[in-house]
């Protein structure tokens, strides 16, 4: 159902208008459940995961691009002047949709392939992931998003969260994925103590991305069979707890030159970029 | 000498009040050759490359910790809210200093290894660049920096960039390079049509990344002696000039479900990351 609004103002559009405001939307975020995803393509993806469609939020130029997704949902139609109104800023694609987020899936569901990206069960055959990341309070949405992007475009089966890591579903990660965050499955842990327990029981092998010199190059570690490469925040990296609880501290190799001029580190999606070429090997 | 400066509209003020204007900020950078580099570690930096201060403006908190930086330099002493009044946001580290652009060095003086960073000529013994980074019409000053972040700590020799690259540095490129950008030698071609020509009269071997599918894996490439890695632009990629140019297309490789999905590119800091780490191997 196409419903043509005038007024940026007009409450149908809250879902939309309220998004300016970053407290209010992490609220809103939290107690309705919902996100925004931003684009044709990156909507479509979502569409694709399972998530249902609140409602969507376009212009007369998109919407029949749009035609098949939007069949049985509601549409609100906007002047290009009222869509930028609302947002602020141009929006990608002219289009936004206002999702329902899903169940999450346990960690548990998510390493042993219970679960395909959105956390569906899954049906037909599938691998049972080998190769996974697991990423400790990343604070920044845009470092989660870009990892996100790496991890899928790389092949990695899936990825696990630390309690406090930053949302996925935010709209930054969102947008800086690509939209990867609908096509890889990933877990959030309960429990940040004990987390990675649960992982190495499993049967992987955890190994720690630092910059410590001490440590193996990534690309020399003979790789089992399962393999969990956990990486840290971007100002603190990995805690002293979770390198404990690693199996081996893995480093990617700096130029001494470099070292010495002080321009010795990489920032982590780079470093992330470099890890997981290597964990696919 | 510190002259305590009370009101932000200070003419005196002016390299960095008129910093929030952006096309002023072009016209004033490229008029008087200036730029401005953020933060006590980055500032130290652009000093040791050579880049002569023409002033520093700081708090009184930050003041102690650039005292050798700051001798015989003037220096502009601000509270805290004119700091955040002048630039429009907190400074990083409580330091911003105006600096003088250097002559920049030839993509000859750079290939052949006879300037260092800042385009100084080079003192005392260093190899000669044997893997180097080009740099294709880049439109995004924050890819810049990181680039040359991940190029200078892997250990890349240095970077060519092409006319129309986006220049290392405006004030983005600076800060998300973590100040690389005085770390690693680095020129701009005159000529984009036969820029190549003269690195492969200097005996590189020309890599061209790309995401076609029917290129070369970089990691199973044999690099030769001296090897240039050339990376387009974040929309496009490489011209079709340049890929013609090239001695070999070369690709990262992608994961078959990924591309299935459409999840199926890196963004091309992520890219250039793993290249480089392959590059240096």
């Amino acid at each position: 159902m196409v419903i043509p609004v005038e007024d940026a103002a007009d409450p149908r559009l809250a879902d939309y208008t309220r998004l300016r405001d970053v407290d209010l939307r992490k609220s809103l975020e939290g107690e309705r459940g919902l996100f925004l995803a931003e684009g044709e393509k990156v909507i479509r993806r979502a569409v694709a995961a399972g998530h249902p469609v609140r409602s969507v939020l376009t212009t007369a130029k998109w919407l029949g691009h749009l035609a098949d997704v939007i069949e049985g949902v509601t549409v609100y139609l906007v002047s290009d002047e009222v869509m930028e109104g609302i947002t602020g800023f141009q929006v990608h694609r002219g289009a936004l949709a206002s999702m329902e987020r899903l169940t999450p899936p346990s960690v548990s569901d998510v390493i042993s392939g219970r679960v395909v990206a959105g956390g569906a069960p899954q049906e037909g055959p599938r691998r049972t992931p080998r190769r996974i990341v697991v990423l400790e309070d990343l604070v920044d949405h845009g470092n989660v998003g870009a990892i996100f992007r790496c991890a899928a475009a790389l092949g990695v089966d899936a990825l696990v969260l630390s309690p406090r890591c930053a949302d996925p579903l935010y709209r930054r990660s969102v947008k800086v994925s690509m939209g990867a965050v609908f096509a890889i499955p990933y877990a959030r842990m309960t429990d940040w103590h004990d987390g990675l327990a649960e992982i190495r029981a499993e049967g992987f092998q955890l190994l720690a991305l630092t910059p410590d010199r001490a440590a193996v190059p990534m690309d020399d570690v003979v790789l089992g069979d399962r393999v969990a490469l956990m990486l840290g925040s971007e100002g603190d990296g990995l805690s002293s707890h979770w390198l404990h609880e690693a199996d081996h501290p893995v480093r990617i190799p700096m130029s001494e030159t470099a070292m010495d001029l002080g321009v010795d580190s990489l920032n982590v999606v780079a470093a992330a970029a470099i890890a997981c070429h290597s964990l696919v090997r």
